[in-house]
């Protein structure tokens, strides 16, 4: 078990030095827009060997989702900075980074930006390393194709994660309601494998994954070939393994996919050094 | 201008006497699941003459909301120990009360809750007076029929408020893409007026109205005929009046819908008198 102390850092939203914020004592006022309306944006990150992965894939998402929410444009100096700063007091180890950008304080009228670095959680390593059981439900709300942003409201996700724990099952896959196709993770992108075709699903409605996108860059040019498409749940329990794939727990295979299981496949340790590779590229 | 403090009391989760919190300093911690994830549930109440209004239909929603989001029952006695003495602190006059019950921080695993009285926002007492024009948009996302909750989870609903605001409107009503039909207004509950008779919107996605339930009860037994049936724009222009109800601005008129004009109709004060008097009955 990892106990290592968080470490948080204040991004100073109009420049300024970045200030360490003691992890230990609260930092968010009650008229925070993240408080009152979950009004903000962020990102998570891997830290591997002191440094944040796939950063400039994270960055370029993060300034699309402010941009989508009519927040000013982020510094890649400063935030990059911040996270510097705080990789180097966490010290060595894989951890996790996370970026969070508000509105702010509705008295103050000022975004509110910080970094935090910790360690990951045992159980998303575990799941790394030993895949999930993956509940199948449509899912009741549709992302506004007109806010493709990564805001913090995941509530109604959070809910249905609730549901399928309690159904014994340790994710959830969403579809579409309307089309029955394969949309994504709850916070995570699909990918399937067959011989050496990698497939992940095409739909209006998916938050557009950075591992996944690094996954396909390399894959490609390692001869594989990566297409989205749109697919269905039979097209899934057609592939030789599914994976779902996000920045902190990197890839994880999907054992189960609501009642059909996979077996490993023979290739799985090609895989996941396909998909390491990927982020070290 | 009303320049009075906001006054915040910390409920404790598992009781405990309820604790006043300087709105001058933070109080929420990196951790806590409202930040990471929107995860939490509100109320918005009105204060007037010292008490709040709506009490009771307040509460149930809110136990509702947190049964539907898997959280603790709350306890009644405690958070109106907490909203009383916030609004004994806080004095005379018309005030906003929220309270909000997060799913807490992630390293403790308790909820966080509290209660805040503010004065209520100029922009928003204007409205009462004057009105509102409504911007008529089809809502992108769907409500998932299992969370009938009231969460924090907003960043879409303000995202096209502000688009709404761009456009010289003060407000949004939303409707549903797949029947055309009429849902409700941003943070509010639709209520058309048309002789004796009162309707509001019924359609799956919509979050019951505390104001408009006090209304329908309090209207039907002065003879009013209350009824609650799938709408569409053509009923609202149809209509002799069209308001937006809701806890704090408690009726707005809609003077535009979309490009439709209303003109203000005869019986309006006799409107805005029926509205005080069911919230004070």
């Amino acid at each position: 078990m990892n106990n290592k102390q968080p470490v948080i850092y204040i991004v100073e939203p109009y420049g300024g030095s970045a200030r360490w914020h003691n992890p230990n004592l609260p930092m968010v006022f009650f008229d925070d827009a993240v408080v009152t309306r979950g009004d903000g944006v962020f990102e998570s990150l891997l830290v591997r060997d002191g440094h944040p992965v796939n950063l400039q894939r994270h960055f370029e998402r993060f300034s699309n989702s402010a941009e989508v929410m009519d927040l000013a444009a982020p510094s890649f100096e400063k935030w990059e900075e911040a996270t510097s700063l705080a990789i180097a007091e966490y010290g060595d180890g894989e951890a996790k980074c996370t970026w969070t950008y508000t509105r702010g304080r509705k008295s103050t009228g000022h975004p509110s930006c910080w970094v935090v670095v910790q360690p990951i959680a045992e159980e998303v390593l575990h799941q790394r390393e030993k895949g999930v059981k993956a509940h199948v439900t449509e899912r009741g709300w549709l992302v506004p194709a007109d806010l493709p942003a990564k805001t913090l409201n995941y509530a109604a996700t959070m809910a249905t994660m609730r549901q399928a724990l309690k159904k014994g099952f340790d994710d959830v896959i969403f579809t579409d309601p309307r089309t029955g196709n394969v949309l994504e993770g709850a916070t995570s992108t699909v990918v399937s494998f067959k011989g050496k075709k990698l497939r992940t699903p095409a739909s209006p409605g998916i938050l557009p994954g950075t591992t996944q996108a690094a996954l396909f860059e390399h894959a490609t040019a390692e001869g594989w070939r990566c297409k989205s498409k749109e697919m269905t749940i039979k097209d899934l329990e057609g592939a030789d393994s599914v994976w779902l794939v996000s920045s902190v727990r990197v890839a994880t295979r999907v054992k189960q996919l609501g009642g059909h299981k996979f077996k490993a496949p023979d290739n799985e340790q090609e895989i996941r050094d396909l998909i390491d590779a990927a982020l070290n590229s």
